[in-house]
């Protein structure tokens, strides 16, 4: 038996699951692991939260503080990717993307719809990463100048299932999401 | 209240959550996230399986084949980086490592204490990442030749915890692991 044997299904079923990650806050899709490279050509990983998926525009949406360590790096390098383990799916979903960050009035709308308790998240002060004496000597002051939507420009899908029988499959853009199987 | 204002103690948190997912097989540390830089420049993400966790040699311990993209990768660059995301603690711990391959004789000891039934996972005919016309065109051959262990040797040691105050510490081998306080 083997579960997966149709690469279009295949990327079906990997889309139902980002686009659960984004609908359901207990699912582990919607904590993907972004990994970026650093200025000095060393690898960084942090969770971030998934806030939306569109598959006919290839677009994935993170939320984040102007002053993180992750913004700073991709501004330098754009490339990034974001890591999928679906435990009950037995699914990794590894997916290469180009980084778009988005501040200031064009974002204002996404702003407005970040709900009053979850802004703490945007302004910290001093900035996040800074060196403190003590654990709690930072302050939270929310501001729409503080806030940023990375926009994540899908290049590359690749899945793999660790089913009875292991299978991987790895889909482009550039050929329209054809996809070709893969040794797993 | 807080529920770290200690740094050693945070870090000994950190630790007894590492050494849980080596012990224990159902614990999300037990299954990290490994970024890498590839040739290219662009960030690579996959879940590995997290074997052995040494405080003492700050040396953690992973098993692959020796033709995975990641064995390619880290020839080029060892510098690589561990994430993991522990849910029931709301913790995240991010390891910053030097990875050493070890293959061939050094480690005749460490395959043959795999047990029979996990070696299939080194060596695949064709190597790990081939193109193939269907998702099973495979063949499981393994060999001592096939496998290899990541000796990662822990460098830096950042800490996240969301409770209800958010406490965020980075512990370096440099400084001998005193560690900071920095802003979440």
């Amino acid at each position: 038996m083997i579960e997966f044997n149709n690469l279009t299904q295949f990327l079906d079923h990997g889309w139902s699951c980002i686009n659960r990650g984004v609908a359901d806050t207990k699912s582990p899709g919607r904590y993907p692991t972004l990994a970026t490279v650093s200025k000095d050509l060393l690898p960084e990983a942090r969770t971030v939260v998934l806030r939306k998926a569109d598959r006919n525009t290839s677009i994935l949406e993170i939320h984040t503080d102007t002053r993180t360590e992750k913004v700073n790096t991709l501004r330098q390098n754009p490339n990034a990717s974001l890591h999928m383990w679906i435990p009950n799916r037995r699914l990794q979903i590894r997916i290469s993307v180009i980084v778009k960050i988005q501040t200031g009035s064009t974002i204002k709308k996404r702003w407005e719809e970040v709900p009053q308790k979850s802004r703490v998240s945007y302004g910290t002060l001093p900035p996040s990463g800074s060196v403190i004496k003590e654990p709690l000597a930072y302050d939270q002051m929310p501001s729409m100048e503080s806030f940023a939507v990375l926009e994540c420009k899908i290049g590359k899908i690749e899945l793999l299932h660790l089913g009875r029988n292991h299978t991987r499959a790895v889909y482009q853009a550039s050929s329209d999401w054809a996809g070709t199987w893969l040794v797993p």
